[in-house]
């Protein structure tokens, strides 16, 4: 959502005694006691993929990955899908089927239940919105405002690139965050949907610090690398600033940062790449430690 | 959902212990006990409105209406709500405003928390999903297969002709259903959002048993003859075919109906229409008495 309309609707939107994480967190918290989360995305020919291009079995995936990773980023466990489908008239019953036959499976292997959905045709192109429901575990919510100054930044696997195939084929950690979230104590966590720096600018934010990243410890994928050689750029600004990497940004307190990086407890490597600080802002620290601000960059979503 | 899909659809999602009434019910029925219930509704321009004519304030407004008489026809408590939108690129940001100014009063009304929202732009029309959460009262949800035989069919208001105008101005019956459900025994209700005669048909396919329809009792709407005197068909006609009445249809027992019938205990009126038979199909029935079988007649959703 665009930053003005965000604000914008955050202001006309009433307090709610059951809303515990609201607009503008990965997932809203619900319920007296906090332990429902909702969160919805919606996929469009055109933006989020090319229906001319990608096959409608990697976009129907994709459609529910993107919801497991927000749920992933409050560190909740999926429970419960709807769909809602726009089909384009022509052919849109085959490409319904091909879409869920994509979909199916992740749901299945990530245990969540198809709760129903809305399958409309009409005269526009392919549209896709997917609500998923998922529960607090007992540690509660993950969110991105616990962020404290100290806190390190640890990130699940590599950066940069997904463009050339990973935005569809990721996989969402949700068992990542489980486990963390279980065994460590995590103050802030968010998915990388829109750009390293760009969302790890975003826990700042919302936590009310700043962030310093360290250049020279981003995990860059090989993706990058490729994605380089073709337009001239670094594989350090794909890493910084592509979108839909869909890993774990983490705020966790040094001592914690250094048992979870002794411990190295995930099938995929956890990386430090900062730190939280007092003051405002992002930065980045070269190798020999100097400063320098960082503009945060990534996808942004333009609304006229 | 076209008949044909859902069927398809059906078989390919594999049971789930959290899903307790799922695809093919007006909301789907969550959790190990079963108290949250999640409808979704997806409204396209060109197909259920014109943004060329129709006020953006009322277009909001609706996307979200449909889905609280979702949730009255479960007879439960809505409770939080997510809105994603598909926005043309050009005037996108007004029209999101406009339409959340016609969707907030509505959801502040019925004490809807909004939980949150994808808000994207994109070279197609106007897309709206609004995915809402409710909760299942202490009488437990009201489905559409609870009808038995010599169950009578009750109804709130009246119908056909909605397209004139109360199809985006209707009250969706969240109170009328809470109250109805809370004071008397209700074996199964729907909203009708197809038609009369087509979801009355439902609930009897959904119960394995047939209704028949008293011609001569089916309250018929103003704006129906209004609509039967532009096109030359009956009023009749139009209360028994037309789509977006959200009016309930009940499945009570005898007893129990002259009781409701006698207290009227809403602000609209409870209306007799027929009563479920042991015998499939949908019949009609005359002032004589005498029986034909009747076409359900309604909106259907085409998926080619």
């Amino acid at each position: 959502m665009e930053l003005e309309f965000i604000d914008w609707l955050a202001r006309r939107v009433p307090a709610h005694p059951l809303l515990r994480v609201g607009i503008g967190d990965d997932a809203a918290q619900l319920g007296t006691t906090g332990d429902t989360l909702v969160t919805v995305d919606m996929l469009n020919d055109g933006v989020d993929f090319d229906l001319r291009r990608d096959a409608p079995r990697r976009i129907g995936r994709k459609a529910l990955a993107v919801n497991l990773s927000d749920i992933a980023a409050m560190a909740g466990r999926p429970t419960a899908a709807v769909v809602s489908l726009a089909l384009p008239r022509e052919g849109g019953l085959e490409l319904a089927r091909e879409l869920y036959a994509g979909l199916l499976p992740l749901a299945e292997s990530y245990q969540v239940a198809l709760a129903g959905g809305d399958t409309n045709s009409w005269d526009g192109p392919l549209a896709i919105s997917i609500t998923l429901l998922g529960s607090v575990t007992p540690r509660g919510a993950l969110v991105r405002s616990g962020a404290r100054p100290g806190d390190r930044i640890l990130v699940t696997g590599q950066f940069g690139g997904s463009i050339l195939g990973r935005h569809f084929d990721f996989e969402p950690r949700v068992a990542e965050a489980l486990t963390l979230h279980d065994a460590y104590e995590l103050h802030a966590g968010i998915d990388v949907s829109d750009g390293l720096s760009l969302d790890t600018s975003r826990i700042a934010r919302a936590s009310g610090c700043g962030a310093v990243l360290d250049l020279d410890r981003i995990p860059v994928s090989v993706a990058a690398g490729e994605l380089a050689r073709q337009d001239g750029r670094t594989p350090l600004a794909h890493a910084l600033s592509d979108g839909e990497d869909f890993e774990l940004v983490l705020a966790v307190g040094p001592a914690e940062a250094r048992r979870m990086l002794a411990d190295q407890p995930l099938g995929i490597p956890l990386t430090e790449i900062g730190e939280f600080v007092q003051e405002s802002g992002l930065w980045s620290r070269d190798a020999s430690g100097s400063l320098a601000p960082l503009e945060p960059a990534g996808y942004q979503h333009e609304l006229r």
